[in-house]
């Protein structure tokens, strides 16, 4: 029984439930499994679950090769796409059911590992992909919120090494969405402009964190990192929703994926690495609502590579020890030639 | 050259700065050094320096054999006891000097790697020092926090295997604590009533979730608990000032305490293990300030084990996948026996 329930002292939700006893011992014990035939190489389309979306070549047919990027739902989902969501007490506690959706975007039909390695016209269509699967659960009025995002690891029979990313739509906003919101919102309240639009400004004045720069993404080292290397792509035209870009963007952002991560592999030895895509709740999304305070927030991307572990500073306080200035991670990126 | 900086989309503070490129490189190559012979041990007290506080047998002298519990600065603590707060903008940015402090507590003269281990008697003095440290710290209006944690490892030539907590006191009330008294005061502002006391009554009534329970301590598995196996220790009476607690009250902590960590290595094959005490900011504790509002908080302590890594979805959204239900978690070990 998978359950969404409420941290009713930090206001976010969690999800439990997703394995018994017995998976459990098992995972920890032996997180991964060893994969052999890689199942998101073209060729292997029976072994995955029948496809929700693809980018095809004209006259290929569905669940056969011939695409280039391809949506599956992911066999391991902690999500039921079936269902009500039940939002309900139990006693003071507040609780849902698991309704969501969780996808895998496969990003190439060739077998390489990273993102990165794929061509800029190939990563754009992995971006539209993004685009058209949170525009496509936008209309289930079941969900809150669509999250993008990347699992990079390192070369390993316990992982799929295939380029692919998760997309998860939920019942509920994330509670570092809802923060950046809310700030962004006190923000605007204040000032009448979008933070992110000023610290675009202030990063570009100064230089001193940038990492890649073109006409319509800035990517940086943010002055508050809270992990080593993390780096945020963000377009410079002010824009809350993601899904809005047009066929421009969604090219130049992958241009500027491919330069920030082909610098973080090189520099840093092919770290694990994850991303995510910060955009607005659906509620906003929609047509008709919040069209005129979409002002307030800016869509990004995030990324973390995963250099150290958390300790009980971390787990205990929120906040983050991050070692090295986020002037000295900038540099050594922007430096390093790809 | 270290900074305390704000995050303005999140709120939260980040330390960083704490390490040059080399420094850093050196530690994600090889994290830890080995040690030779444990700086903690009794007769070893020339290694550390000198210590800021000791528990004592009569006619003992500072810095020598003697002590059953003994407090000494962090040769690698990231705070600065030196200095002012130099609270300052940067452009937009906000950021702070890393004004602070940064103690480890021995808590045991006797080369013991656990807690847990030690006698309810020598914890409970380890308990009773957490107490005097915080106070003691309260007086520095420099400061406006202090967090007790502990990092707790496998056995292993490249840490200290010796028992030790850590306190830091900062220029900063942690994001968790904030959005801890911000939920609880909506509580309390809409019921009247400390959300944690609720809670307790919840829990003992259920009783699915209860790992431990004494006249004073209830030991359970949150029901939003994040990690699996996550384990709070909490106060019955009403307390938002954990270093108000009398004697009585730290004995019967340090009896919860040992029971709980035993039965998590017990069941978990001694996991690596963090915890931190959660109490109220040093401007509610000081006397005549707030003195009547803290009705709305309850301070306890938060155990985490370590059982699995975080992924882009954790990092992406703030909420967590945990993957066995606190009920679960809770019978398990409520009959791991001890």
């Amino acid at each position: 029984m998978t359950e969404l329930r409420k941290d009713p002292l930090i206001g976010r939700w969690i999800i439990t439930g997703t394995r018994n006893k017995e998976e459990f011992f098992q995972f920890i014990k032996n997180p991964d499994q060893e994969w052999g035939e890689c199942p998101f190489c073209s060729g292997h389309e029976e072994v995955t679950p029948q496809e929700i979306f693809a980018v095809r070549k004209p006259k290929s047919k569905p669940n056969a090769s011939g695409w280039d990027v391809r949506v599956v739902p992911n066999i391991r989902g902690v999500f039921n796409i079936e269902g009500e969501v039940g939002r309900r007490g139990k006693g003071l506690y507040d609780l849902m059911n698991n309704v969501g959706a969780h996808e895998i975007i496969i990003e190439t039909p060739k077998h390489i590992k990273n993102i990165g390695n794929l061509s800029p016209e190939q990563i754009k269509k992995v971006v539209s992909t993004y685009q058209k699967r949170i525009k496509d659960l936008q209309g289930d009025i079941r969900f809150k919120y669509a999250l993008v995002f990347k699992n990079q690891f390192k070369e390993s029979k316990f992982y799929i090494n295939h380029a692919h990313s998760h997309l998860v739509a939920m019942p509920l906003t994330p509670k570092i969405i809802k923060d950046e919101l809310k700030n962004c919102h006190a923000y605007y309240a204040y000032k009448q402009r979008c933070l992110i639009c000023d610290i675009l400004e202030q990063e570009m004045k100064s230089g001193e964190r940038i990492v890649d720069e073109s006409d319509a993404f800035l990517s940086f080292v943010p002055f508050h990192s809270h992990l080593p290397f993390e780096t945020w792509i963000v377009p410079k035209k002010h824009n809350a929703d993601f899904t809005k870009e047009d066929e421009n963007i969604t090219l130049a952002l992958a241009r500027s994926l491919k330069t920030t991560l082909s610098k973080l592999a090189k520099l840093l030895d092919d770290p694990r690495i994850n991303y995510a895509i910060h955009t607005i709740p659906f509620l906003r999304a929609r047509e008709g609502y919040w069209k005129t305070i979409n002002e307030d927030y800016h869509w990004h991307l995030e990324i973390y590579p995963h250099l150290m572990g958390l300790t009980g500073f971390e787990l205990g306080t929120g906040s983050y020890i991050q070692p090295l200035l986020p002037e000295v991670c900038a540099k050594l990126l922007r430096e390093t030639p790809i």
